[in-house]
């Protein structure tokens, strides 16, 4: 609760237009809403600038069903990520606007119209098989109201590859990184940028990649300095992150 | 090299004022200087708008000494990490101006005047035993011209703490957070605010703590979604990646 | 063998009632029932105050029918856990009082009346996905004669969802708190509450949360100091954990 | 802050008694005291019913000394573990009445006069080598009002040792046991009792214990329900742990 | 290839009676058989005392029905172990006298009559779960000329269904004892008997198992010192060591 | 790019042949293919002397298909590992001269003739469970212009197996040695031979096997000094690594 | 307490020649001396046939010299392993007949005299570096009564040099094999004889060693069935081992 | 022993020239020596063409200095790896031509003159800190009559201070890499030459590296396929790898 919305709460109480008990009440009960199994929280927008999202995996289609209508009828956009085709296909009955990325596994509704905000956010991977995680990135990023630059398959083990797309990396004023195996790309492209770069490792490989950890360690013990790192394979957190920077630059 | 720096190069030597074997050499030997056993990268600043840092651990006193003295004789600000009080000694005799801060375990020299950039970044701990990494973090964010609030010791478990610096940290463009044990303040804090969340884990606790991956996994778990995680105990990373964000507005 | 059974027994071998063969074999067979594959210990309930429980994974269903009428033949309440759709039909068809929890994956029969005892039980979950852990351990704790409170889906990276029902966290006499990924709840609970605050990692996450051991040390690190920690998913230990708390105050 | 605590300070300001400006503040600034590098909680003993403690690892001497004063100066007792030799002398020079166990590395003044409540606490170990985990939990439960009996030496390899102490197992009413190595103890006497049994694993043992890993899972796993288990070595947690129980009986 | 043959071979080389080159090549090829696939070990039986042994995890139901064919052909007892039952009804079809465990998932052919070795060795589980790698163990010990005493679910949280089996227990010359969970039984069995223990860890458990390694990692850590590991769920193993032990008193 | 192939072109330059604009172009552009979600790296073969193989894990039928039909556009020999059965089937219906070798889980377009060059690479594996990776790293190593000599079956616990191949080992200018489990057949095949050995664990094994992880740290504390490791099941990366060792020698 | 102990006990019950009270009393209270820290299980050496021994690890000099008194007055052989070496002067100086191998770090004091039971106990280790370990396995086993035969320094990278030893291993009856690094030597060593072979890894190597896991986990899945593994650099519990084996053939 | 030698003994058996029980004792002992607590195996050079070489950790300087002058005697080069200072000086007492190198921590003694032979051996090093890693490579390398190249300083986050030496790396016949920290250096050098890279992981860096942990897995997962890995910190054995591919120029 913001301090002037209490100031003004407070006021009111002063001026006898509403009861301590009122108070104490309306300080407690932020608005969120009870679903039973599920507590929505209205206010998280106000409070961190990031939409709640349905995190799909672990949830029943008809739960995915419930918590989407409900945050759709309060009028933003929604968005679902690790929906199964079985959720997405459910959802779309009933809201045909909602657009379902089968290789970024998410579903997304747009209720909102706003001009996406100025900067691009470079959003690399290392190879192929790192897409759903970038493209997961990329379709939160963009709901958020970002501009993306998309540079796919240009794993270190190829230099010339990335060092083609050189431009696009150093006008970027964020960039999102994501590398399965060995996960040495986040290191390499943030020795040639300024801005932050989001490092993102992927449970691509085998055997000693360990389902992502490889590249984990890889990131998080980066020589390069600008470089900080989020799950294996959160591409949705990694697009709110850099949301989070590119939009402090509105304030 | 420059895209620019490039063309004119090329253009220099379309117009006979150089030859192909100039350019070939120019080419590679982009400006470090060579010691033999270590090469100073002077194009990093230009290149990635962050000083080299000389990082003290598993150096000798004297190899120290020496990459100090070249990093000075360039001009620039000097920052040396993780060095121990006799290699910091050695440099002060030599270099007065040096500041030796003991708990951050940091030799700064500032030659360089200029206005600390608008916005602050908010520094916290959780304990007084993170105050280490906190004050690395906090001595190298200030070296590269940033404004710092610090909040220590408002763990979790004491949630008034820090609830009452919530103003402080709803100002702040930046966060970092630095926590050991079970790592849980990054999370709390990135529910409060807008801005990023740079979470550190520390190796502060014992037993099940093991050095600080039980607050590492903690970070790269939370349910919060802007919050990005360094190294364990990397306060001078996540002071980098700061400035990566802040500086970014400037441009 | 309680001390008293003990001397009764050595009382009745001094006048002669019994033999000291008989009463060598009585000392060793303690009463449980051996079904060759199992062996029932109905003495566990007089010993340790804990009904045995059917622990369904990794059983036929075919076994847990037997065991589970053995046990109800003995007359008590029973209870079996992790129990797979068909075993729960197969022993519904033979006990229809027998009462399914999908959800918590438990089939409970109901013998014995008692009131419930005094104090209520807090059970507390993060989010949606830990309610699986959290209903098994708020229908095992019903069972053994506890009353339950639930407040789920209250993660702390919205602590006035959590705030919000301080009022029933402070008057519980024990509480048990179900969280994954990074786990910090728990903690979290533990600096508002005097009671006793039993963690329950779950494996709930993805990448780093490694199926629930990030959650597991970030509740064995907890940073307050009424917190005790049982094993991933382990809603059923949790409550037996529970009541041997409350029951001890009926002593 | 409690409720009532809460509509009295909102019922003066309906009376006009104080400004809102002075209740925002208020309600901000619960009870700690800054020390600059740590925020003292003196507010915790009426929140969570514990003492805040020093953990003295990782501090200087001075920071344990100064920490030390202000609490004793608040008049209730204060305990700090895991302290040097050195700082313990530091503290007793000033506070004469302050108790060095060497064994349990814990200074503990007694400034406060209470009845122990009734019940006993068993504390057992299962070597000699976890002693200073064990005395840990005793020094600490003794300071906070508990009577405690000490049950060492008792490891499963030697049944009779264990089941000599039969009765003062079963009178206690709650148990904390520590056990290196295998950890196997907790089990064997949570399946001898009804009370709570809470589980410390330390870090005694070599090669294959991993400083206490073995005894931490062994534990986790534990096919006794009436177990729960700290972090290693947390002779202090389990101590508090078992208060929180015992002093649940007194409410 | 034993001394003996070695000079009898040299002997024959020295009277003429054979080559240089033939000696060569016989002492290069010791008899196995090559299947292109598999090089079967006929030879293993003199030198080690064990059968060449199956292993069908990982095999085609036709390569193990060919293996097994071979095997037969050599006239001696064949079995195979973790088998399926496609195979197994393979082999069944062409072999009618091969005997499969379901529990145990073995495969046995019996053609070799022998007076099964004095002694008895003794073989434990923990819990119904831990049948199939207790059976295992049991099936190939019979194999291999052992006399076997059963002694099944006796975990160490209900200590009385142990001790009533005590007799057994001090009358074997070796034990074998399975557990998972957090594997105590064989540390508490080997604190009773002057015998060998065997200690099998299962995978049985879930959470903090982690598949065996709790159960494992508790055995290494015994702390009785007659008890000896073998790899998680390895019940076949366990067998041939302890047939090793028992043969040796033949000798 | 070569140098050569840069001082030709900015002779161009100087000639007025060209543009600088074209020269940065064409600096910023090595040969590869854009296929939106793949760039495929004509340019390798000629910088590293290997082909660009197609990881089929991860991938559709029809994207493996895609690029499988672009390579083979090229003209050089095409090789796609991990492929499924269905995208084997799906490639050569459009290519019925491509091989698809299930063991090995490969499919190989062989265009191109080239002598096989001199000089043997024995590859080994303990087990037949390991044939799999051994395949992969014979097929590739094949289509790459390598002879090869395959020992399978010769696991440690028989060394008369493998010593009787020994003259095979002696006379090969390099070895793969694929092993599972323990692992320690690449240290014994080591000790044997001159040349140097590639170590493959296999994840080949269960229980304490961890998947590879057992063998992959035997093989890296080899006790003999001529052994190098890959990744686990990196049958393909051996073949490779053993080619550029092969390779030099026509150097 | 054996059974005809408690059947004669019972019958001076029956006739009257004790009481009640005094029956339940001696059940209780078997054979052990409590010295406060510790209790000494004097009767471990007739339940299991092994002496109690002292681990010095983790002890002061006084405790260890306390116990060895106490142990020495009853008059059997008297053994602490890990002894330091100011622990091993304490104890000789009141004991000058105890034998301190400083290698080995352990300190024997011989009692008893007895013929060494026929058969010998092979010990092995890969390399310099195991001595410790193979000499306390020596050291104790010797002081257990068996004949030992020392085989020292035969990695597997240079099998002659363990081929050479092949008749000293047929000949035992049991064999301690101990190695570090990759752990290999018992495996191959068991491929050779039909006797246990009981693996003891030990700590030496670095980097991948981990500290013995690598040596630990390449035991644990041997492929030759007639290994079983005790605890990293247990030399002791192995000889201990060993000893239950070796007894056994003169029950 | 190589088969012509074999076959040359046999003829001398045919001949009368020796006796069997002659044949018998020559095949069993090849040459080494038996030092007690060590065997030098002389016979290693020329079965594996590399010499033994002294393994200093973990052995007192009174072995090393015994192993060290046995193998002088042998009229070979002598190389002892990870020497204390201590021993480094009691060898040069006896050898004063031995020569110490503090960093590589090696004591060489040159007895052999030989030519080195052609191709160079290019040693690469991410940063100062590797530098004892990479000497002990390089001196090894060089006594084993190799021509080194180093590069060192060259990390991935400055990619034109690697590129500037690309001559360098694309003429060596072979590349030895040693990084720390993330490790990605081979990785990147291997995507620029077609000569086998051999991977170094270091114990450089903190918190996640894990003591090279996070180096060594990048490195097993390299996304180039010219890479193969040895234990961390092994700059010896990289040598030793790097010679057997070299000199098989020779053959």
């Amino acid at each position: 609760m913001a301090p002037e919305k209490l100031l003004e709460l407070l006021s009111e109480l002063q001026q006898g237009k509403t009861t301590t008990e009122d108070v104490v009440a309306r300080l407690a009960h932020l608005p969120y809403e009870d679903l039973d199994f599920a507590k929505i929280d209205h206010h998280r927008p106000l409070r961190t600038g990031m939409p709640e999202v349905i995190y799909g995996a672990g949830k029943t289609d008809a739960q995915v069903l419930e918590i989407f209508a409900r945050m759709a009828a309060a009028g933003g956009n929604v968005l679902a990520t690790r929906v199964s085709p079985t959720a997405a296909e459910a959802v779309r009955q009933k809201f045909p606007g909602a657009v379902h990325h089968a290789i970024a596994r998410t579903l997304a509704l747009r209720q909102e119209k706003r001009e996406p905000r100025p900067g691009t956010l470079a959003i690399l991977c290392a190879g192929t098989s790192d897409l759903p995680v970038a493209e997961e990135a990329a379709v939160t990023a963009e709901l958020m109201g970002n501009t993306i630059a998309r540079v796919y398959d240009v794993g270190v083990a190829g230099l010339h590859r990335l060092l083609a797309q050189r431009e696009v990396l150093t006008q970027a004023r964020a960039l999102i990184v994501c590398a399965g195996m060995e996960g040495a790309l986040p290191t390499v492209v943030a020795g040639l940028v300024r801005a932050p770069v989001i490092a993102v490792p992927t449970s691509v490989g085998y055997g000693a990649s360990f389902g992502g950890i490889a590249a984990l360690l890889g990131m998080l013990n980066s020589c390069a300095p600008n470089v900080a790192v989020v799950n294996i394979d959160n591409g949705f957190g990694a697009a709110c992150f850099a949301t989070s920077i590119l939009a402090a630059r509105e304030a």
